[in-house]
This record gives structure tokens, C-alpha cells and sequence, in this order.
């Protein structure tokens, strides 16, 4: 069944729902959901609503030429996507390839509503499982340090993201911090996938900083990279019981499992036009 | 805040969210909470908006004369509720207290929106617990096979629930069959507590069915009382962990907790207007 | 069945199994569990014996007397408990009283191996709860800022620790900071329990800070109580998912939960002879 | 670090657990880990100690002459295995090969302690993933009902795990039911995953089942395969919530997690000797 997906938000008032609901029904839509959340503290509306797209009489140019006025009067951001047209990822990576290496596989059954454009990474480890896949692999600068090779080799993903029209960028353990031009640059939004759950044990080797704490559970944070390290909108997260039994090497054991699914999971509800950012949260319809 | 929510399930047509959110938008209404589901295997659409009453134009009556004709034109099966109405609630006990103890902490401590109107027990252990929070207690037939007796306290049940105006009975580890009799003559629907994960482990002694068996998890499941055992609409359920080094006793141990969780979150659930039976299945809109 | 229960830990050797085991084998032991972990990153052996009393021929004294120098050649901490003894613990408790009536209830049926010799709180909320289950109610100063009636509120609870015997105190949700006064002075270990999963949220409101944070669980953490304010060796931990739907409200009900679990267990944990704090960290023998 | 490990099962006895360390002490070991269960129920010991292969003076020969007096005196199943061997492991797969590339992963970056002699499959979608490890590949009878094509099939496997010396066979989410006589012929134990919460849902089409009955938990079974399908015993289970939202295809998604979670961590626990079978019940030193 193709869909299309409307995902709003603005001040809340009343009659929102009415009015897009009425507008879609106009032109013949047939919903499938409707989602509606009303943040009272800050007053504000989000909208997502999915509706078949046969029957339906307006393609994306003449919606927005119908809901654009619409929109504009109650001061709403918006966008609109359609099942049928499957967003291009790119993938960068490091040395470590679970978070990889699952989500290629999650691609080719066709999980995750997109395609992957290309596969960078700063070291070669994952390079013969994308060709595998049949996909395109990317050489990034490899060595910590080197400022001329890394803003290279960023200017060079940015120029894959242009020409390939990626609309998503997952870092799939790339161990390596973006550069504030990379993601203002950047036509896609970024996702990482931190090692903890965050806001604890923020920065490096946070289960070695787990260990240390005696903590009995630990984590896996999914979230939109920002400038500011760490403290991007959070889109999932998930945790394991641990015990004293188990060593640093246990705790990266089970973190690898959290890693993959809270990633995956993640691209999956932004792939599916369920999440919408707003300010540093994420309201999520699943 | 008061609000009025709108529970209701229809045969799938366009226009169903637009034609109600419309038909509240006319009278005023501001949406805090809108979800629809729409059921593309029976072809059902399920509703809950809930709205502010403040500003809202349409008293009980008057909404019901005005909306009746428009549901009716959809086939809608629909029912309203209000925040402010807070709906008596009967609880039955048997020896373990454990999950009417939870239940009259939480009703006393205003989490669960309802009151208590009466505790019945065939055992008298929670008698103290239930007049320490100043709340009547019924007694009613203990002995098991006495089918006399048993009918003449579910009578006395009855009649408590008609002049109480009582709108949900839990049975809070209440180990008797409640007859079909009294399930077709109850006005208040009937929520029970099972100490499995069903469907495993219908019928008596489940934790030593669990054991016996060697399960890696037990469950709890929270369900609408139908004349079918153990059959009936499940509303939740949860599980826990457990090892070689549980014993049965430690199983019921863990039970315990499960019931508490799993049989509160279903009472919250059905007195917040969240949960809609359809055929043997629900739609919890959580 | 009567059990004894020998907790160790030592620097990490060969034989000290054999040894300990055969120390008990030699006075007619029948071993029920027998748990041992070598930490190899500290070099640190623990071990958790536990063992019928039945055909068991020391007694306490004779016991130490025999055993002593054996331990000492192996430089073992170690400490003795029996299933009989049933010690007394001492629960203080602030406005919210959801995980005090849990612990009282968890005592009353059982569940925890030991009894509650008082409960102290700087607010009468829970006093009458407490005279329902028949125990001692003792008044703590209640405001904020006045340090001499806090000294001599702590006084008061040493006291009462003192002559009652008490040897475990519970903070069941109580809300000021014990002095490191009373830590050093009181025989009997503090378990608290932190509404948050720490090291998350420190410090006050943390429901607040996770929901600013967005974060997608909440949890909570047992811990002894040190005077680094939570800082102390955590116990356990639990998590619950949590989304842009849960308002404060709703995750300071979801943590209600939360605490009521973590703390009941970790309290079961010590009470078995389960816990060894060993530095900032815990083995937990579950 | 190479180590040793011994499991056994014996009649509960006075003395085991002395018996048994202060042999291995005799002979120079060094304990990383020692757990004893004894199941007071059916009155049986259970064992499993692990020791540094370093300083310990036993090969696995003398071990055998000198512990099995020992042994038989105390009515003693046993094994004894090494770190330093990897057991050899053969995959049996079907259409569906999300566990088969999971365990493959797994395998490679040394997570589960064996090696992959070789994978079967009665589809050859997974071929090419499987040579990409550069591992052999065996089709199987793909037709149901041809009987003596499954058999030649089996027989094929059978020489297979003879040749090559393989120790553990695992059921990828293989979907033709074994045979008694290659169950009974096959030197190795067989694990499978059955994708639901045993013992609810036996059978085919477990996530159609589930969806009908209106589940909120689904779940993942990993067991040894015995003759009576489904019945096995229990390894390790996992769950997963599901609501109304969920369709069958999104059961079946999120059990694909459950089942490469449940699997790979069953199969890591038997070839870190860490469980032994006892009647239809496992113990699992985790």
C-alpha cells in the first residue's frame, strides 16, 4: 500500500486537527493513522497523519500549493513524504562493523524504508562486506590529528551527499567527531549511535566509566548529532542488566547488541517519517 | 485540567477523523489528545480524542443529541467520558492481598481515577488493610463447591455493584470462577489478574506449571473476564527473568510483583477511557 | 530449612575453595549454594557459602574460634549470618509514602528476612499507616535549614539504632542528607534508593532534568549511602521506557514504581547475605 | 587467559563441592569461577568450575585416570572442556537467514568461542553470505513430503558432522522438523530456535497466533531439539512488547530481533560450557 505522510508542528490552538484532517478529506484521502500530541508546557501542536495515497486527488506540487496558505495561518512547519520514493543513506564507519554490518543486512530484506548510497570509512575492516552488498565504499582520512586530511575528507562525503541526494547520514560507530561546518553543510541530518545512556558517562570508553561506577545496567543512546558533543535530540535508547560478573569486555559484549538495535531502530522511525525534532527532543510516533 | 474524552470504533470510510474533529471543533472543543487506528485486517476504525471541557459548549445531553445522528451515519459505536466523574470501582479478594494492598495505595494517593466503593473477600485476612482506609468490606462464601452459597454472594455482589453505581469490578487475585450468570448480569465490566504469561499456562498452579517446565521468564497478564477461562480481551502483561536457581516460591515471589504491575496499569488504563474491546482483542491507547 | 551463610573476600590465591569448603565439610556441612567470583582486574576473591544448619556442629563462637585463623593466613574479610536470626531494621521515611508501604507490606507477608523495629519520619503523612501494622512511629524535625534539630533528629534515630539493635536503616524516600556524622556513628549500613539511574541526574529533581533532557527511560538505583552524596556502591538498578507522551507527572509516577522494585529488592539482596561492598562497587550473589 | 572447565551432575551429597576443589587444588589449579546449585527438589548437585590452565598439572588424559574414581564414588556425570579448543559448529538454515548472518558476524569477530565447519541450507538464498565468510556450503532437500530426498539430506548432514568433528549443531531458523533417527544419531546436541514464548504457541505461524489472540508481549525460545517438537529444553528466552498498532508483518519484524538476540546468546552460552541439561530442564551458569 503506497502512503503519504504529513508530519506538522506548530502553536497549539484550537481546530488544528479539524482543519487538516477536513483539508486532506477534501481532496479524498483515506487515513491509515492519525497522531495528534499536544505539548502543554511549551504550547505547542504535532501532527503526523498517514493516509493512502490512491484516491487521492493532489500530488506533491499541488498540495503544496493547496496547504501552503493553510499551513501559513496557523504558522506551522511541515513536510510531507511518500512510502513510494525511498530515501538514499549514507553510512560512515570505523574499525568496529556490528552496527554495519546489521544494518546493511536490514536493508537488503528490505526492514528499512531507503536505499544506502554509499559506505565511508576511516578504516578499511568493513570495505569487502559493502562490496558484498554491491554498494559504493568511500576512503576516509584514517589518522587522528591530520586537520587538512579530515576537513578532506568530510568536504568529500559532502560532496557525495550532494550528488547522491542522501536525505539521512547514520554513523554507525564512526569514532571520529564531526566538524561544526560538516553539519551545518550537511542537506541531511546526521544520527549517532553514543555507547551509553546518555546523559550518563558522556565522551570516551564509557564502559570502562560504567565499570568503574559499579552500575547494574547499561546502555545505548540514538540521537541527531548536534555541535554541541553528546547532547543531540535523543531518538531511542535501550539497556541490559549487568552484574559484577561482567568484565569491560562483557560490558562491550552486550553493548555491541544494544548498539545495533537502538540504531537500527532509530533509523527506522526517522526513515519512516516518525520523528520530529523540536528543540533539543524528539517526539516520536510509533 | 477537566477534559471529556471520546472513545469509538466504526466500520473504515473516509472522513472519520474529519467529520468528528469537526463536529468538536463547532462546539469549541481544544484537542489535548488525538489517536486514531485504523484496523486494515477487520476494517475498523478506532478512535480517542480527548479535549478540554473549558470552553467546550456541549453538556452530556446536549452532545449526545447533537453527535448521535453523525455516528450513527458511520456506524459508530461510541462513549463519553469526563475527567471530573470519577467512576466507583468493587474489588474482589480471596487470601492473597498483595494486589489490593497495591490497589488502595494507589486509589488512596489519587494515581488511579476512581474511587473505591466496596472490597469483597471469601477470606477476611485483608478485612484490617481495608478498614484501615476507611472503605466497606463484604464477606462473601468461602468454601469452594458450595454452590449455594457461592450464588447468593455473587447475588449480594451484584446488588452492590446496581446501588452502588459501581462501573468496573477487579478481581484482585480473587480465586474464584465467577459464573456466567453474573458476568451477563453485571453492568460493570470485570478485569482479572493472571499469574501467567497467557496463553501458557492456563488454568490452576501456573508458577509450578512455569517451574516444571523450566521457563527462562514468567508473566502476568491482566484481562477482561469473558465466560471463556482465561480467554477473555487482554488489556497487558509483563515479565520477568528467572533462572535454574528460582524455586517455585521464588517464582511466586516474582509473580507477586508482576500481578501488582500489570493488574494496576490495566485498572489505570481502563478508568483513563484508554482501552476499547473489539471482538477478542483490545486497542490500548497508552 | 535453617540455613548459615559465610561472606568473604580476600586477595585473589590458589585453594581457597578447597579450603573454605573444606573447613565446612569437616564439621558436617551440606552446601545449598556456593558462589564464588575472582575479580581478576583487583586481584579479589569473594565467596558466598550457604549451608544447612542441620548436621552442622559448630555453633557461632566455636565457629570463629576454629575458623579465624584460617581466614586470617588467607587475609579474608569475612562475616557470619544464619537464616534464624531475623535482624531489625529501621526505615525513615519523608511525605511520599509508596515505598514505605510497600517495604512494611513485603515485611508483613514475609517476603523479607527481617522486621521493622521503627519507622522515623519528618512528616506524619505515613504515621497512621505505620500503627496499622502495629510498629513504633518515631517524629524526625521536619524543616529544612535548622541544623540543631536535625542533629538532634539523627541523635534520636542513633539512639533508637543503638538500643533497638538495629542493623540495617532503610531511606524510603527521605528527602534530607544524612550528616557524615551519623554515617560513622551508626553500627548499621544505610541503603537508599535515588530517582534516577544514576550516575544520571544527580542531585535534586531529577524526574525534572530527564524530562528536559529527553531522555527515553527513566530509572532508579538502590545504593548504600557514603558520604559522597550519590556516590555510594549501588545495589540495583531498574529502567522504564518512557515517551514524549509522559509528562513530569507521568515519569514521577512511572519512578514510583521504579523505586518501590529497586529498593525492596536491594533491600532482600542485603538482608539475604547477599551484597559484598567491596571499594565503590558491589558483588551481588542473586 | 586458557582455562579449564568442569560441569557435572551428581546426587546431592555432603562434601562435593569440597571433594571436587580440593582435587583440583591438589593438582595446582587456580579457580576464576566456582558456582555450585543444588536442586533440593530433585535432590541433585549441579557444578561448574573454571580454572587457569596455567600452573594446573593435569592434562585432559591424567585428569580422566585420576577424577574418575573420584567420580563414579559420588555417582558423577561429567564433562571436562578447554578455552583453547574451539569446538566446530554446523548451521542448518532455510529461506530466511537473519540469524544465519547474525551468527555468522558472530562468529567472525570472535564473540562465540567455536568455528563453522560448514552451513546447510534447503534454500540457497543464504549461499553467497556464507562464502563471503569463505565457508562451505551444503544444500539441502528443499520440497516438503519428499521423504527420501530429506533423509538423503539428513544422511548428508549426519557424515558431515562426522567428518568434520562438529560438536554443536544449530537450527537457524531451519523450518523442517528433524527426524528421530538423526536426532539419536547425531553425536552432537542440536539447538533451535522457535520464534514464540514457549510453551505458548507451539506449532506453525506462532506470530499469526499470537496477533489473533491479541498478545502484548511476544517472544523467542532457544531449546535443545529432542522428538517431541516444541518440548525441548529451555536455554533462553526474550520478549518484546507489542500493541494493537503492531500488524502480523510488524510481530514477525520484531520477532526476527527476539530470535537472533535468543539464539546467538543460547549458542554462546553451550560452547562457554556453561549449561548442562538435566531431564528437560537446564541449568545455566551465566
Amino acid at each position: 500500500m503506497s502512503t503519504a505522510v504529513l508530519l506538522s508542528s506548530c502553536p497549539d490552538a484550537k481546530g488544528i486537527v479539524a482543519r487538516v484532517t477536513g483539508f486532506l478529506h477534501t481532496y479524498g484521502a483515506n487515513l491509515v493513522h492519525a497522531d495528534h500530541h499536544a505539548d502543554l508546557t511549551g504550547k505547542t501542536s504535532f501532527l503526523r497523519l498517514e493516509w493512502e495515497q490512491e484516491g487521492f486527488t493532489l500530488d506533491a506540487a499541488s498540495f503544496r500549493a493547496a496547504f501552503s496558505p493553510i499551513a501559513a495561518s496557523m504558522g506551522m512547519d511541515w513536510s510531507l513524504h511518500f512510502s513510494d520514493h525511498r530515501p538514499k543513506v549514507g553510512i560512515l564507519v570505523s574499525k568496529q562493523d556490528h552496527c554495519l554490518v546489521d544494518l546493511l543486512h536490514r536493508f537488503a530484506i528490505g526492514e528499512l524504508p531507503g536505499e544506502v548510497a554509499f559506505v565511508a570509512g576511516n578504516h578499511r575492516d568493513a570495505k569487502p562486506m559493502v562490496e558484498h552488498y554491491g554498494l559504493p565504499w568511500m576512503d576516509l582520512a584514517a589518522k587522528a590529528g591530520d586537520e587538512t586530511a579530515k576537513a578532506a575528507s568530510e568536504e568529500a562525503v559532502l560532496e557525495k551527499v550532494r550528488t547522491d541526494g542522501v536525505e539521512l547520514v547514520v554513523l554507525a560507530r564512526y569514532m571520529q567527531v564531526l566538524s561544526g561546518r560538516f553539519l551545518s553543510d550537511s542537506a541531511a541530518p546526521v544520527i549517532n549511535i553514543h555507547h551509553s545512556f546518555l546523559p550518563a558517562f558522556k565522551g570516551g570508553r564509557p564502559y570502562h566509566q560504567a565499570w568503574e561506577r559499579g552500575v547494574k545496567v547499561v546502555g545505548a543512546t540514538a540521537h541527531y548529532v548536534t555541535e554541541d558533543l553528546d547532547e543531540g535530540p535523543i531518538i531511542g535508547q535501550d539497556v541490559e542488566r549487568v552484574s559484577h560478573r561482567d568484565t569491560v569486555d562483557d560490558l562491550v559484549r552486550k553493548g555491541r547488541d544494544l548498539e545495533k538495535m537502538v540504531l537500527s531502530h532509530a533509523v527506522r522511525l526517522h526513515l519512516s517519517h516518525r520523528v520530529i525534532r523540536h528543540r533539543n527532543r524528539t517526539i516520536v510516533f510509533d
